[in-house]
């Protein structure tokens, strides 16, 4: 197994990339960092910033993601800062904004791989689907949002096809081009 | 005059503050940096962090502003990321999310004053108000809320009022505050 240094506060993203990653012989070994974000930037701006920093930090590879939902409805939004507007208007505010609206979005998650002194590089998984006008009773803490999107091809959330989520989900596709990249190298 | 480094992007932020801060003897001086926030940290927690910081950083009193809008029906919301919420679901936005809810909102100003290697000191003003249920076309894009909030006390959009906007603005009580501070020591 290749060891590979995640840098990510949150054990739920090393364990769902883990998950795709060991298929390509490759482990990810979370390195419990927080860097910054910014309400002006994309997720793409982020990822690639926060890698660069941290791989010159550390003097090593490392590897960073960054993830959202997209409403088709707005733009960028609630994309980069979604963990925020989760934990503040929720998915009853995501309902009301939606009121009379496109109701399709997706989720983007892209990874950074990034060299010391070297440019990052991005790997990009997009996951379309519909948002529910119900939401399903939440009951976990980490990823609410799996319980109002319908992935396309699907007829059900998310959280309800959990078992299926690594052949849809816009993490895994970003891990495997990620692993893809890593292991041609 | 007593001149003071102010830490902001915003000619917008400097300007407003020195219409009162002259009033007190102060004279701001911006020095253009953009310091990190961060979708999990309050108001005042990023003005407190970036406060330190960048005293630390230039070695010298810093002062740093940070505020929001924040509307009663929802928590901590659009707060902190109040830029990013306009960019992304606007005006129309936001009166989708309180159609049938409390249109109860204020604006919180919060300044954070800091010597090197001290503890920030912070200074808030709030102001109170109510949203209206339309929105007067968008003339400038810098304080695009203007449009929409209503101050208690008053009858008009605050961008109707401009003239007085520093008798009631969150910005206005918060750097009274700051500027007595400073002339007490």
């Amino acid at each position: 197994m290749r060891e590979i240094l995640f840098v990510t506060t949150s054990r739920h993203k090393v364990k769902e990339a883990n998950e795709i990653a060991k298929e390509f012989g490759l482990k990810l070994i979370q390195h419990d960092f927080d860097y910054p974000e910014n309400q002006d930037k994309t997720i793409e701006e982020i990822v690639s910033q926060a890698a660069r920093q941290m791989a010159d930090k550390l003097n090593q590879l490392v590897v960073v993601e960054d993830a959202g939902l997209f409403l088709e409805a707005y733009e960028n939004f609630p994309g980069p800062l979604s963990k925020f507007v989760f934990n503040t208007i929720g998915n009853e505010g995501i309902f009301k904004l939606l009121e009379g609206k496109d109701r399709g979005a997706y989720f983007k998650a892209v990874y950074g791989y990034c060299q010391p002194r070297q440019e990052p590089k991005l790997f990009t998984g997009i996951s379309r689907g519909q948002i529910t006008t119900q939401a399903k009773a939440l009951e976990v803490d980490d990823m609410p949002w799996d319980y109002i999107f319908i992935p396309a091809g699907y007829e059900k959330v998310t959280s309800e096809i959990m078992n299926q989520k690594k052949d849809f989900s816009a993490r895994a596709k970003a891990v495997k081009k990620l692993a893809e990249y890593i292991n041609s190298k």
